[in-house]
């Protein structure tokens, strides 16, 4: 029987990913959160499991792997999946990794950057945000908007394949987090849609409600 | 017979990479330079094989694929490659793969943003680098040293492999560039004998007579 392991956080937009990645492909997993707020992704014992301390990371078997893209990708092969969210076709699977790919600076650099500059922890250092400091996260966002309806202008989803993928997840739970910055679906109809068909997926919403509760407590202090 | 198409500039790292990996594992391909610098890859035509105008990008038996990540992954499965540079062993691929999640906002970044900041194209509208403006982009620099040489102290290659691989050779490329920032191997010497080892690869050092010679271009004029 295999042993699977999953390190990660309910409020880490890859982490909740990954797990609903697990649910969807049928791969049994045992939960280990992390509480960063904590610094338990700073212990000994994680970075041997993941040297970067970031989170998610897994074992299975007894090997650890770290980055989510990398995760999928050896949980896929491990698990022989091949199913609508990462399926075996190496041409769809070329459209998904390159999406995921370019998430990185492009979907989770943009909106991250916004959330850690209002509630990370050096968000207080200067005494919290001005009208003049956030101008440029909020312009950031703007273009985002405009960037992000583009690219579901092809398919509806975001690696331009037929239906929605691991990658379409990747990014809805980027935009879930992002309610920390106030992100305004309600102006821009073709991502709504988009993010409302990917939230109504079981296996996302589920982990949707621990994230809520983290962000309510977090937003709520400030 | 399959036909392959690499569009790509010697001046881009990513680019050189995987033209070192096609010939590395004996990948036969035709070379489409685009000279960005007249906005070959802006063009009605480019921008069928990649919307996103960016390069490398390749055609593959009529399949577009864009993302160097994704189009390296593609490549090894159409191709069937299993070699030291991406071996088909999914616990190797998954080090490999999270070294190239990583490479992006670790290594790219840092040394790109500075070498745009002082030679991309609007290098000139605020009249040029101070030592106050360049001071930010020196400080990221130095902590890249540091975290650049933890990286490589494990097994000395980046990802974490026991021999070189495709990874080291997307990193070594973004080194050979940052040339332009004036990187200071010799007060590091670890990264300085991996970067020699990996410069020493025969299908890694031809390809770089040609983007020098844009470097000296480049560098010379301003």
């Amino acid at each position: 029987m295999s042993d699977l392991v999953v390190y990660g956080n309910y409020l880490s937009q890859p982490g909740r990913s990954l797990m609903s990645f697990c649910k969807l492909s049928g791969i049994e997993f045992k939960y280990h959160n992390l509480n960063a707020f904590n610094g338990e992704h700073l212990t000994e014992e994680y970075t041997k499991i993941n040297p970067f301390q970031s989170f998610p990371a897994i074992v299975h078997n007894g090997f650890n792997v770290w980055e989510t893209g990398a995760i999928l990708v050896y949980l896929a092969d491990a698990y022989n999946v091949d199913n609508q969210w990462y399926p075996k076709d190496i041409k769809l699977r070329a459209r998904i990794d390159a999406y995921i790919h370019w998430h990185h600076q492009n979907v989770r650099e943009p909106l991250l950057d916004y959330i850690m500059v209002k509630y990370g922890p050096k968000a207080h250092e200067g005494g919290g945000l001005t009208e003049e400091t956030e101008a440029p996260f909020k312009a950031r966002l703007q273009q985002w908007y405009e960037t992000f309806t583009w690219v579901l202008s092809e398919t509806h989803y975001v690696a331009r394949t037929p239906t929605a993928t691991i990658a379409d997840i990747l990014a809805f739970n980027e935009l879930f987090n992002a309610q920390m910055i106030n992100i305004d679906l309600d102006s821009h109809p073709a991502i709504k849609a988009w993010y409302e068909e990917i939230a109504s997926i079981p296996q996302v919403q589920e982990l949707c409600p621990q994230a809520q509760e983290i962000i309510r407590n977090l937003t709520s202090s400030h």
